[in-house]
């Protein structure tokens, strides 16, 4: 039966990636032909490594990105078979989380089209994990305001939920990891948690969760990695 | 380098979790003697299931569920030589989301003791990348309250937030399934969407993202499976 299968990417360089990779995700990809992608070099270049034996010529990409209209999804599912199944990637990680995908996958709800979400790395969820704070309740809040007097009051508004016990998390673009830290520390208070979360599934992988004052006494220096910070309390 | 490992189990039958096992997890289980897990029948299961070629008997289990205190999580770690690498492993899915693993990845972090997240399924993150509603705001509420007058007050509570786009998910035990879709039908606004996602990577998995009104029209009976809801809005 025909499908919208959601197709995790790996989160980190492609050379440790087979680690990562199911056997499921890789089934699916040797037997679909239409594929909607956030990032076309990034697909090809996964599909292609994956050496599943497929030539990449023969496969038919649509671009879904930020910029992409509910419309020209609706224009793609189109120019697809009806019995053709579909793979979704986005540029990294799980589909329709933290990226555009969601509208391919409402279009297949509102269509009748069986969606399948396939396992593989998420982010937020391995550093929710590894952090230790509260997974009973957490809130995911994508990216902070970027004007500093904003983000701060955000942040100072996610400490007073986390240090009820609830769980914050949040990315930030990468050229901006060290900003949002040094905010961090001159903002929150000294006994909040605050797990940083880089590099994930890399061989650099760095996880540390410690109280905002033991964080000032030893300050950090991401530079520009993907990272997710989480503010939390035990 | 010894580690935490925080090692995901299949969250449906066995009978076809093949597809859902990293490598990555097959490695460190065959590599790992020591244990903490939240249920020592379905964690022996597992590893044996796994035929890594390690005896069941040669290897350390601690119990670690909602009913151990964080003294006893010291304890164990106590009988651990500080060299030893040791497994996390809770009921199904991913430990420390959802499930008291949390605790042992507090004193890992307290302790200087590495803490690294292997990849597996999470049904939050399945169900919240296959229902087409927003995956970059999203809320994990857990369980919501038993009595009725309370959980229909959180139903709509939820739903306010749910209308202005932040994705709210939660559980519900598997005998209260059909209780609590009852409230939702009877309680909530016509439009408001609700994603019912269900035995998530099994092969009678049902993923569905509708609006409450198009779900009065078809009412649906889950009985008592593994589900996760999801309010939100497009």
């Amino acid at each position: 039966m025909s499908a919208l299968y959601l197709i995790p990417l790996p989160i980190a360089d492609l050379q440790n990636a087979h680690e990562f990779i199911l056997p499921q995700v890789r089934q699916v990809i040797a037997t679909t032909d239409y594929y909607l992608v956030e990032n076309l070099r990034t697909a090809r270049r996964f599909i292609a490594w994956l050496k599943t034996g497929r030539s990449i010529d023969a496969l038919h990409f649509f671009l879904l990105n930020k910029n992409t209209s509910s419309e020209e999804v609706a224009s793609y599912f189109q120019q697809i078979p009806p019995q053709a199944s579909v793979g979704l990637m986005s540029e990294a990680g799980c589909p329709g989380i933290a990226d555009p995908g969601q509208w391919a996958v409402k279009y297949a709800h509102q269509t009748g089209r069986r969606v399948v979400p396939l396992v593989g790395p998420s982010s937020i969820v391995l550093a929710l994990m590894a952090s230790g704070l509260n997974g009973q309740q957490f809130v995911f809040h994508g990216y902070l305001p970027v004007a500093r007097q904003e983000r701060i009051s955000a942040l100072r508004r996610l400490e007073k939920e986390a240090l009820q016990g609830i769980t914050q998390i949040f990315i930030e673009a990468p050229h901006r990891n060290d900003h949002i830290i040094e905010d961090m520390l001159a903002h929150l208070r000294p006994h909040t948690l605050l797990c940083i979360a880089a590099q994930l599934t890399a061989p650099e992988e760095l996880i540390c969760t410690k109280t905002i004052s033991q964080w000032q006494a030893q300050k950090p220096h991401l530079g520009k990695v993907p990272a997710v910070f989480l503010l939390g309390t035990w």
